[in-house]
């Protein structure tokens, strides 16, 4: 595949140039939010190395990085839950993305049934009570034993 | 200052139940994508660590870790380019927060000048030709110099 990256050389040229010249992590890795062009939700906060975002702007689909299964991730080759992309955005410094997405299909996004990964909400104020999760998604989309069978799930403790 | 956070003991508790268990990774810091209530527009891609997500929860401002300065960053305490909470979302494996702010002042968030700092669209398509970033904002909503004087730029190469 070719390289489309250009070399960082001055914070003028990454921060007010029209180059693409991505900082990736120590990991070769770079985060990714994802939100849900027809909503603004953020759907999923997830990870790229070079040849994820490469392969994004080539097929308009999103891909990552699965850091839990080590592999790299065309998101909904399995579930059937791809993200088309509307736009890809790159921040000043260049080291994260934003994907603006449709959903196909279920239209959701996340392994355990919701649309959004962030379906709860933590509440503000007063830390000294036991704070509780308020949930903001009534109900899942989809069963993810539909979805995804007997394949073991990505959270990692 | 109290200790917020649960045990992280099993993935339902961590996915499905109501406490609070974020995860935070080797460095102690966590992603946070920081959008715009008004707008859906994400502004910028930060990290927190434990005290500065108790500092958000309980301030209902953002603060964040700035990698670059290695600090507490109570976002705006310099440049007074306060978020305001407006909610915030904790994602399924607690890995990742979402802030939805109001911002304050000049309605800006990005020390190069510009309303978000995702200005700039990386476009889809053949990646056999040269990439050119498209620039999304058409101008700078403030001048880098009125805010931040000869303060160091964060953008490492």
């Amino acid at each position: 595949m070719i390289n489309i990256f250009k070399e960082r050389k001055t914070i003028e040229q990454v921060e007010e140039g029209n180059e693409l010249a991505p900082k990736f992590d120590e990991n070769g890795l770079m985060p990714v939010v994802t939100t849900d062009a027809k909503t603004g939700d953020v759907l999923m906060l997830g990870y790229q190395n070079e040849e994820a975002l490469k392969l994004t702007i080539q097929t308009g689909e999103a891909h990552y990085w699965s850091r839990s299964r080590e592999c790299l991730w065309h998101k909904g080759a399995t579930s059937g839950l791809i993200q088309k992309i509307i736009d890809i955005r790159i921040d000043d410094d260049q080291d994260s993305i934003w994907l603006k997405v449709e959903l196909q299909g279920l239209e959701a996004s996340c392994h355990v049934g919701f649309k959004s990964c962030f379906y709860r909400s933590i509440p503000t104020g007063n830390i000294k009570d036991e704070i509780k999760l308020i949930y903001k998604e009534d109900e899942k989309t989809f069963d993810p034993k539909d979805i995804y069978g007997d394949a073991p799930n990505p959270t990692k403790l």
